[in-house]
C-alpha cells in the first residue's frame, strides 16, 4: 500500500509522456510561425538557465547551512539536506517540463486553429495537461519516495513510535522547503520578469517608437511573450508544486499526532500508519482522477463560442472534484480506524469517527470550487463590479483607480468569510488533521487545475503568434475564443492558488505548533502580539518591494530597447535584426536581482525572530510562541493582500477589456480610444503588478514563512511534545531518554492519576540535555493540565541533576 | 487627591474660555470677509445640527439596548446608560466648541495677516488651543466626575475590593462607549462629508463650468470650506476625545488588576486606589502642561518663514513632552507603591518597581514623538519618497499611482516596528498596565497636539477667505506660510492619532481579557484563528465602503450643483445668489447616510460574534476568546491599513504640491499644468479619500471594536475573574456568592496548596446562577493552573446542585 502513490504518480508521468509526444507530433506550422515560436522557446530557456544558475548558488548556500544545523542540533538529521536538494531539483524539473511544453504547444495551437477550433482546444489543453501531470506526478513521486526511504532509515520500515515518525517527517520537511524555495524564485522572479518585459516593451515600443504591440521590430517583444510563460506557466506551476508537497507533508505530520493521541499506535491494515499514508493516497488518486478529468475536456463544433469552451473545462473540472470526493470517501473509510481519538486544545481528547474526516475533505473541495466563483464574480466581464469600474472610468483615471481598489478590497469579504468558515468547519469535524485533509482534498485536483491554468497563456501566445505571422482573421478569432476563456481561468486559478496557499499555511502552522510542543499561541502575551503586528506588516512591505522591483526592472529594459533602436542600423525598417536575447537577458537578470530583497525579507524575518532572542537567552518555548504569532500575522495579512491585489488587478484588466467590445456609459456606447478607455488603461497599468507580481507572490510568502517555521521548529522544541501522555499513562513508571548520547540532566517527577475513582501513583524520569529535559517537563506539565480532573501532579518533587 | 484631576480640568476649561473670548474680541475684518466666514460658520452649524439629530436617535436606540442589557445581565448596572449618554453629549459638546471656534478664528486670522504674521499665528494657534483644551478638559472632567460618582455609588467612596471596583469601571466604560460612538459619526461621517463636497465642487465647478476654486458662484464652495472644518477639526477632535477617554479608562481597569495581583488591596496615601488614580492624574497634569506648551508657541519677526513657524510649534510640542515625562516621574513615584506584584501570563507573579512603570510612560512619549518623524519622512515635501513619486509622475498617472501605493505600503515598516517595539518594551517594563500607561503618557499631550492640528485647517480657511475676499497678495503669502506648516502638522497629527488609537486599542484589549476572565487568546484554537481572519478583513472592507461612500455622496452633490447652475437665473453672472445651504444640506445628509453601512459593520460584527454562538449554546469563555481573536485581527489589520492609506494619501498630496514650486524631472524643471503634474493630480484624487476618509476612520474602527468588546465582556465573563487567587488563599475556607439575589447553583471545590513545603487543605464554595458558577469554576481552575507548583487540585469533588 505504501507504494501505491508511487505507482499512481508513475502512471501519471507515463500518461504525461504519451500526451507530450502526441503534442510534439502535431504540425508546428510554417517557417515564420516556427521562427517566432523558437524565439519564445529560446527566451524561456534562457530565463530558466539563468534562474537555475542562481538557484544552484542558493541551494548550495542553504544546503551548507542546513548541514551545519544538522551537526549542531541533535534532532536534525543530515538527510534533510538531501531532501532539500531533491525538493529543489524536482520543482525546477517540473517547471522545466511546463515551460518547454507550453512554448512548444503555442505554435501548434495556432496551426490547428487554421482549420479547427476543437483541435486547437485539444492541443492547447493537451499542453496544459502535460504541465499539470508533470507537476503533480513529480510532487507525489518525490514525496513518497523520500518518505519510504526515511521510513526505512529511521524506523526500519516498520512502525516503532510517534517520536521516530516525527524525525522521519521533520527530515521530509526538507523536500518541501526545497520545493518552496524554487517557488520563491519562479513566482516572485517570474512575476517581476513578466511585468518588466511587458512595461518595457510597451513604453518604448508603443509609446516612444509608435509601433504596434507584438511587432517583431521591437527587441523586447520576445521577452514580453517569454514573460507570459515565465509568470503564468512556470510561476504558477512552482507555486502549486510547493503547495501540493507542503499540504501533504503537513497532513502527514498531523496524522502522526492523531496516532499519538490514540496512544502511540493504531492497529490497521497499513502497518499502523494509515492516518499518515492517507494524504499521500488521496494525492495519488487525484492524479488518476485528473487524467480522467482532462479526457473529458473537448468540444465538437467548429463554431463553438466561449460558453462551450468554458463548459467543456467545467465538465472536466467538476467531474474531477466529484471523483475526488468519492475517492476520499473510499480512502477515508478504508484507511482510517472507524473511531479515532484527537486532542482538541482546551477540550481534551475527543472521539472522532472517520466519517468526520471525510466531511472535512468535503469542506476543502467546497472551498476550492466556491473561491473560483467568488473570484469570477469580482473580476468577470459583464459582472456588476466590472460594470461599476467601467462607469467610474468616465470621470477619469482617479475614479477608475478608486473603484478598482475598492473592488479588490470588498472582494476580501466573501473570500475571508469562506476561509474562516472552512477553518472552523474542518477543525470542528476533525481538528487540525481535518484542516490539513481539507487542504489535501482540494489540492488533489491540482493536475486538472494546472491544465486549465496553463491552457490560458498557451492560447494567449497562440494568438500572438497568429498576429505576428499574419494569419487569416478566422485564426485569430478562434485563438481569441480560447484566450478569452483563458483569461477567466487565469483569474480563477489565482483564486485556487491563494486558497490552497491559505489552507496549506494553516496546516503547516498546526504542524509547527505540534512540532515545537508549545501548548498554543497566546496573543495576550505582549511579545507574541508584537510579532503578530510585525508579521502582518511583512506582506505589505513585500508587496511594495515587488511593485517597485517591476518599476526598476522595466527601466533597465527601457534603456536597452532605446539603445538598440539607436545603435542597430535598419532596425526600424525591418532590415536590421533586433537582439532579442539581450532583452531576454536583461529581463532575466533584472528580475532575479530585484527579487533578492523581498526574498531576503521572507527568509530573514523568521530566522531573526527565532535566533536573535535565542542569543539573548530567551526561553525556547517563548520564542516558538513568538514565531507562531509572526506566522499567523503573515498568513492573515498575506491572504488579505493576495485577494485584494489579485482581484483589483483582475478587475482593472477586464474593465479595460470591456471597452474592446464597447460599453454603455451614461447611455452612450464608448469604445477603445475614448477618454474613459484611457482612464481604464491607467487602471490596468496599476493592476498589472498587482495581479501578476505582488499579488501571487503572497502565496509563496505565507507558505515559505510557515515552512521555515516548521524546519526551525525542532530546534526550538527539542522534541518536547513527543512525550505524549498517552504513552506514559500505560505504565506505573516510565523512563524517557530523549537523546541517549548526550545526557546532561535527569528529572524525576512523581505524579498520580485518578483511574476509576482510585488514585494511582506514578513516576516519570526524563534524561537528555538540560534544555531538552526542561522543555519536556514543561510539555509534560501542560499535557497533565489538559487532563485536569483525572491527574493530580506533585511537581515539587522534580529534580534536575547531572546524569 | 481624587478631585485633583477635576480641578485641573476646570482650570483648563477656564483658560479655554479666556482664550476663546480673546480670540472672539479680535477684529473680524470687513463686510465681504465676514460674509464668507458667516457662510462657513452656518454651514458647519448645519452639519452639526443634522449630525446631532441623527445622533440623538442613535443614542436613544443604544441607550434603550443598554438598559435592556442592564436588566437582563445582573453584573451590568443601569447607570452605564447614564454614563453612555453623557459620554456622547460631552464628545458632541467638545466637537461643537471646536467647530465654532475654528470657523470664527479663520476670518480673524485673515484680518490679522493683513498687518502681521506673528499676530496671525497667535490668533490661528489660539483658536487651536481653545479646541485642544476643550477636548482634553471635557474628557478629564467627565471621566473623573463619573468615576467619583460611581465610586461612591458602588463602593461608598472607600476601597472595598477589586470586584466592586470592576463594577465601577465597567459602568464607566459606558462613558467611553458614548464618546467613541460620536467619534464614529464625526470621523467617518465628517470624512465622507469633506471629500464629497471637495470632489463635487471641483467636478462641476472647475471641470464643467470652468470657474476657479473657491469661486463664490459655485454653490458647493461653502460646503467645501465647511468640509475642512468638519473633517479635520470636528473629526480629529472627536477621534482624540475618544482615544483620551478610552486610554485613561483602560489604564484604570488594569490598575485595578494590579491591586488584585497585590492581594486585593494596597496601602497608600490615596485610599488604596493609587494605581487606578494615576492615569487620571497624568491626564490632569497634561492639561496644565499643554497650556504651558501653547504659551511658548510664538514668533517675533513679520518676515518669518515656514521654518520659524514650525520651530515655534516644535518648541511648544517638545516642551510639553518633556514636562509630561517629568510629571510622570513625579506622579509615578508619589502615587504607586515602590514595588508592585503583577501577574505576567505564563510567568506568574513578578515584583515590579514603580520606576519600571515610569520607564513604560517614557516608551509612550517616545512613540508619540517618533511616529511624527516617520510620517513626516514618508509624506514631507523634498523627502526622498515624495521626490520618487514626482519622478514617477513623468511616465504617467499609472506609475504615479504605483509609486504612491508603494510609499504608503513601505511606510508600514518603520511604523509597525516602532509599535511592536513599544508593545514589547512597555509590557516588559510593567505588563499591560505598562502598555496602558505608555498610552496615557502619550495622550497627556493631547491638548497640545490638537492645538497644533486644528491650527492647520484654520490657516487653510484663512487663506481661502483671503482669496475669496480679494486681499493684497502679501496677506495670502502670510496665510500660505501658516497653511504650509499646517499641512505638515495635519500629516503628523494623523500619525499621532493612529499611534494613540493603536496603543489605546491594545490597552482596551488587555482590559477586555481581564474583564472576561479568560486566560489568554490562543490562536491555535481554530475558531479563534478564524475570527482573527475575519477581524483582519473588516478594516479592508470598511475602507472600501468609506471610499465608495465618498463617490456616491459626491455624485449627489454634482447633481445639485448642476441643478442650481441650470435653474437659478443669473448665477454665472454673479447676479443670482447660489443656494449654499442646499449644498451643505446635501453633503450633510449624504455623508450621514453613507456612513451607516460602515458603521453597522463596525458595531454589528462584534455583536454577531458574541451573541450568535451564545444562542447556539457555545461556552461563554470560548466566545470571549473568539471575540478577542476578532479584536486582535481588527487592530493589527486596521493599524496597517491606517498607516498605508494615510501616508499614501499624504505622499500623493505633497507630490502634487511639489509641482507648484517646480520640480526637476530628468534634468528639466517641470511645473503646474505639465503632463507630469496632471498625473500627480490623478494620484491626489485617489489619495484624498485615502487620507481624509478611509485612513483616519480606521482609528475609530479599531477603538470602537475594542470598546464594544469591553462592554460585552462582563456578559461573557460573568465576573468570573474577580475570584482572584490572591484573595482566596488567605483563608482556609472561602464562600463566594456571586449574585446574592439569584442563586441557582452551588459548587464546592476541595483543593490544597503547598505552603512552605506543607500541604494545606482548603475548600471554596461558589454560589450564583448556573452559568456564573460554571464560569467561575473554569476561571478558578485556570488561576490554579497558573500557580502550578504551589497548588494541588482535586477537581473531582466539584458538585453543582440547585441552591
Amino acid at each position: 500500500m505504501i507504494y501505491m502513490p508511487i505507482a499512481l504518480a508513475l502512471l501519471g508521468l507515463i500518461y504525461m509522456l504519451i500526451k507530450q509526444s502526441w503534442v510534439m507530433r502535431q504540425d508546428a506550422g510554417d517557417g515564420k510561425m516556427k521562427e517566432i515560436s523558437d524565439h519564445i522557446y529560446e527566451g524561456a530557456l534562457a530565463f530558466l538557465n539563468a534562474e537555475y544558475r542562481l538557484l544552484a548558488i542558493f541551494v548550495v548556500i542553504v544546503a551548507a547551512l542546513l548541514t551545519l544545523v544538522s551537526f549542531i542540533v541533535p534532532t536534525t538529521h543530515w538527510l534533510i539536506v538531501i531532501a532539500f536538494v531533491f525538493g529543489a531539483v524536482f520543482s525546477a524539473f517540473a517547471g522545466n517540463i511546463g515551460m518547454k511544453i507550453a512554448t512548444k504547444t503555442n505554435v501548434r495551437t495556432t496551426q490547428a486553429a487554421r482549420t479547427s477550433l476543437p483541435n486547437a482546444l485539444k492541443i492547447s489543453f493537451g499542453g496544459g495537461t502535460v504541465m499539470g501531470l508533470g507537476v503533480a506526478g513529480l510532487a507525489v513521486l518525490g514525496l513518497t519516495v523520500f518518505f519510504i526511504v526515511f521510513f526505512h532509515v529511521f524506523m526500519g520500515g516498520e512502525w516503532t513510535n510517534t517520536m521516530d515518525m516525527t524525525i522521519v517527517l521533520e527530515t521530509l520537511a526538507g523536500f518541501s522547503l526545497g520545493a518552496e524555495s524554487i517557488a520563491l524564485f519562479a513566482r516572485v522572479g517570474g512575476g517581476i520578469y513578466t511585468k518588466a518585459a511587458d512595461v518595457g516593451a510597451d513604453l518604448v515600443g508603443k509609446v516612444e517608437a509608435g509601433i504596434p504591440e507584438d511587432d517583431p521590430r521591437n527587441p523586447a517583444t520576445i521577452a514580453d511573450n517569454v514573460g507570459d510563460n515565465v509568470g503564468d506557466v512556470a510561476g504558477m506551476g512552482a507555486d502549486l508544486f510547493g503547495s501540493y508537497v507542503a499540504t501533504v507533508l503537513a497532513a502527514m505530520v498531523l496524522g502522526n499526532y492523531v496516532i499519538k493521541d490514540m496512544g502511540g499506535a493504531v492497529d490497521d491494515l497499513f502497518g499502523g500508519i494509515g492516518p499518515i499514508l492517507l494524504p499521500m493516497a488521496i494525492a495519488g488518486a487525484g492524479i488518476i482522477i485528473s487524467i480522467i478529468g482532462t479526457m473529458l475536456v473537448k468540444i465538437k463544433s467548429n463554431d463553438a463560442k466561449e460558453a462551450q469552451v468554458m463548459g467543456a473545462l467545467n465538465i472536466g473540472n467538476w467531474t474531477s472534484i466529484i471523483l475526488v470526493a468519492v475517492s476520499c470517501f473510499g480512502l477515508v473509510t478504508w484507511m482510517l480506524p472507524e473511531t479515532m481519538q484527537m486532542n482538541f486544545f482546551g477540550e481534551g481528547l475527543q472521539d472522532i469517527s472517520s466519517m468526520r474526516v471525510f466531511y472535512a475533505t468535503l469542506v476543502g473541495l467546497f472551498v476550492g470550487a466556491v473561491i473560483s466563483s467568488v473570484t469570477e464574480y469580482y473580476t468577470g466581464l459583464g459582472k456588476k463590479p466590472i460594470l461599476n469600474i467601467v462607469q467610474q472610468s468616465s470621470t477619469g483615471a482617479g475614479t477608475n483607480i478608486i473603484a478598482g481598489l475598492a473592488t479588490g478590497m470588498i472582494s476580501t469579504f466573501p473570500s475571508v468569510l469562506l476561509f474562516a468558515g472552512a477553518i472552523w468547519a474542518s477543525y470542528a469535524f476533525a481538528g487540525f488533521y481535518g484542516v490539513a485533509l481539507a487542504a489535501s482534498a482540494m489540492m488533489a485536483t491540482t493536475a486538472m487545475q494546472l491544465a486549465i491554468d496553463a491552457f490560458g497563456p498557451i492560447s494567449d501566445n497562440a494568438g500572438g503568434i497568429a498576429e505576428m505571422s499574419e494569419q487569416e482573421p478566422i485564426v485569430r478569432e478562434r485563438t481569441d475564443i480560447l484566450d478569452s476563456v483563458g483569461n477567466t481561468t487565469a483569474a480563477t486559478g489565482k483564486g485556487f492558488a491563494i486558497a490552497s496557499a491559505a489552507l496549506t499555511s494553516l496546516a503547516l502552522f498546526a504542524a509547527y505548533v505540534t512540532f515545537t510542543g508549545i501548548d498554543g499561541i497566546n496573543i495576550f502575551k505582549a511579545p507574541v502580539l508584537a510579532m503578530l503586528f510585525v508579521g502582518g506588516m511583512v506582506p505589505v512591505v513585500f508587496s511594495a518591494l515587488a511593485m517597485n522591483a517591476v518599476g526598476k526592472a522595466a527601466m533597465e529594459m527601457v534603456e536597452e530597447v532605446r539603445r538598440q533602436f539607436r545603435d542597430i542600423p535598419g532596425i526600424m525598417e525591418g532590415t536590421g535584426k533586433p537582439e532579442y536575447d539581450k532583452c531576454v537577458a536583461i529581463s532575466t537578470q533584472a528580475s532575479l536581482k530585484e527579487m533578492m530583497l523581498p526574498g531576503l525579507l521572507t527568509i530573514g524575518f523568521p530566522l531573526v525572530i527565532a535566533f536573535v532572542p535565542m542569543i539573548f537567552g530567551m526561553n525556547n518555548l517563548a520564542i516558538a510562541e513568538m514565531l507562531g504569532g509572526y506566522m499567523a500575522g503573515v498568513t492573515v495579512s498575506g491572504v488579505l493582500w493576495a485577494i485584494f491585489q489579485n482581484n483589483a488587478g483582475g478587475a482593472w484588466d477586464n474593465a479595460k477589456k470591456s471597452f474592446e467590445a464597447g460599453v454603455e456609459i451614461n447611455g452612450e456606447m464608448t469604445f477603445k480610444g475614448s477618454e474613459a478607455h484611457k482612464a481604464a488603461v491607467t487602471g490596468d497599468t496599476v493592476g498589472d503588478p498587482f495581479k501578476d507580481t505582488s499579488g501571487p507572490s503572497m502565496n509563496i510568502l505565507i507558505k515559505l514563512t510557515c515552512l521555515i517555521g516548521l524546519v526551525i521548529a525542532p530546534i526550538l522544541g527539542g522534541h518536547a511534545n513527543d512525550i505524549g501522555l498517552a504513552n506514559i499513562e500505560e505504565d506505573f513508571s516510565v523512563e524517557m531518554t530523549i537523546d541517549s548520547e548526550d545526557i546532561e540532566a535527569v528529572a524525576t517527577v512523581d505524579y498520580s492519576t485518578i483511574k476509576d475513582g482510585e488514585k494511582v501513583l506514578k513516576t516519570i524520569v526524563f534524561k537528555g540535555t538540560k534544555t531538552q529535559v526542561e522543555n519536556s517537563l514543561k510539555t509534560f506539565e501542560a499535557s497533565l493540565t489538559n487532563k485536569a480532573g483525572e491527574v493530580e501532579k506533585v511537581i515539587e518533587k522534580i529534580d534536575i541533576t547531572k546524569g
